[in-house]
């Protein structure tokens, strides 16, 4: 059914269109679309209405659209050229009765409800099922700007002790368990215990959830003591959804009193690294990108 | 290191002495001590400080102890001719300087901390070889009180339909897979999607964020769809940590907006039967109890 991943060669067919952006909520896109423009390629933004943030939207070409509207995008980013597409950005799942549906979703409706049982991974990659069958090309965010990932080590000045290095370990073992389920990519863990695992509230609230516990007493800790751990679920298409950090991740994971945060390096996109590398060192937290075990396509 | 679990026939031996039951938060200490007593056998309870419910403890012969007294304990416990112990009810996770430690303990101090480390089963089993090395026997609730687990099939009024029968497989599912990291017992599940899995919050904080993430709108589900499933860990011992449900239980549920609430038959203990599924049924939920896969001892 999916075309066959492209791989960096395969994209070079294209680099001449402008890259088609769908723009969920957070800062990702813009620092996708950044990227891509300093490599000299230019960029049109769709950015969801409700989603993405109008502001930072403004600085780049643009056209909004609802969700569901998928007859509207057809026509727009076949105007402006667009053959490669970039879904990215939060998304908060919508409730089917919330959707604009215009006739070009009506006529994919089975594959459309198909989506929406089942997991976030399931939903997108029937959507990105549904552009394909547009003759679009899906490509993953890290394929147009490997520069936005993590990369392998320590980010900035702190590096995991031994104690953090045994809960990173727990940690990619318990999400590459949960990963069949499809749920979400993130955990804490603290001396080998699992004090959150992160599903549909997402990482931000599993974040403000630790620090509750701790605040109340419900978990005692050490000062710093214990570890974020986010990575790609496996065997999940990576075009679609991968895990991302930013400087709001640094500042929750300090408030909630961990020493660190560990991510898969090459899969895990780093939203404005040097706000985040300033806010962990100063907050004294380790930001590491560990190597991806799994095997990749 | 442990001994092997007694059966009922093996209990018969000690049923002339009274049973011990070292109560921690909730109503489920009672429901035992209550079930016990009704089958003709003594029970003297040890209320943990701090957490048992002093009004109902005031029914029950009883001593009071703070965790960490296990010198106190042991004698305490000898005194009253105690050999079966019970330990029971909820437990927030101590640190280690909040315990109050007395010389009894401090022996086993090693001990103690190993079982600081890691999940609550490895804490709960390290403290259940602290009083079998005492000479104590550790049984479990649902040993000497059957009739407070849950019963195959519905407990009220109303039965899992076809699309809640789905998403309680899938919840099992995805608690044994989690279970070998040992972390909570619950999950809800609806339409096959994960929307939270428990870990430190526990049950009720994580039926609260179902219920807040449909408030905000992050998650959009039709009316009554989903389900709560807890199941005891596998391979758990299961003398020191099995799961339990009780009316709250079943007003949290319906304040989630879930369909109902799944749980192990005999593997699971129902606190205050009667008043749960009175609550149930008022609100329309199914209370299931389902077969248990694993094998057991």
């Amino acid at each position: 059914m999916m075309a066959l991943r492209a791989g960096p060669r395969a994209l070079e067919g294209h680099v001449d269109t402008p890259l088609g952006l769908i723009c969920g909520a957070g800062t990702v896109p813009f620092a996708v679309a950044t990227a891509v423009q300093r490599r000299g390629r230019p960029v049109v933004l769709f950015p969801l209405r409700g989603w993405a943030d109008a502001a930072a939207v403004s600085a780049y070409p643009h056209h909004w659209i609802a969700l569901g509207q998928f007859g509207r995008f057809c026509r727009l980013a076949r105007a402006e050229r667009c053959r490669d597409l970039v879904l990215v950005g939060g998304l908060v799942r919508p409730s089917l009765t919330q959707l604009r549906l215009d006739w070009g979703t009506l006529r994919q409706m089975p594959l459309v409800i198909r989506s929406f049982r089942g997991g976030d991974d399931h939903l997108l990659s029937g959507i990105g099922r549904m552009f394909e069958g547009a003759g679009f090309r899906m490509v993953a965010a890290h394929e147009v700007a490997p520069e936005i990932t993590a990369p392998l080590g320590a980010l900035g000045r702190f590096s995991p002790d031994r104690a953090a290095e045994d809960d990173i370990a727990q940690g990619f073992a318990l999400l590459a368990a949960t990963s069949a389920f499809d749920i979400g990519q993130a955990a804490v863990v603290s001396s080998r215990r699992v004090l959150a695992i992160e599903a549909a509230e997402g990482t931000d609230a599993m974040l403000d959830r630790v620090a509750a516990m701790r605040e109340t007493g419900r978990i005692r800790l050490p000062a710093s003591a214990g570890v974020l751990v986010k990575a790609p679920k496996r065997r999940q298409d990576r075009r679609f959804d991968l895990p991302s950090i930013g400087p709001d991740t640094a500042t929750r994971v300090a408030k909630a009193g961990l020493a660190g945060i560990a991510v898969i390096a090459g899969a895990t996109i780093v939203a404005e690294p040097q706000r985040l590398i300033e806010a962990a060192d100063r907050t004294g937290l380790f930001v590491v990108g560990c190597p991806d075990t799994e095997a990749q396509g």
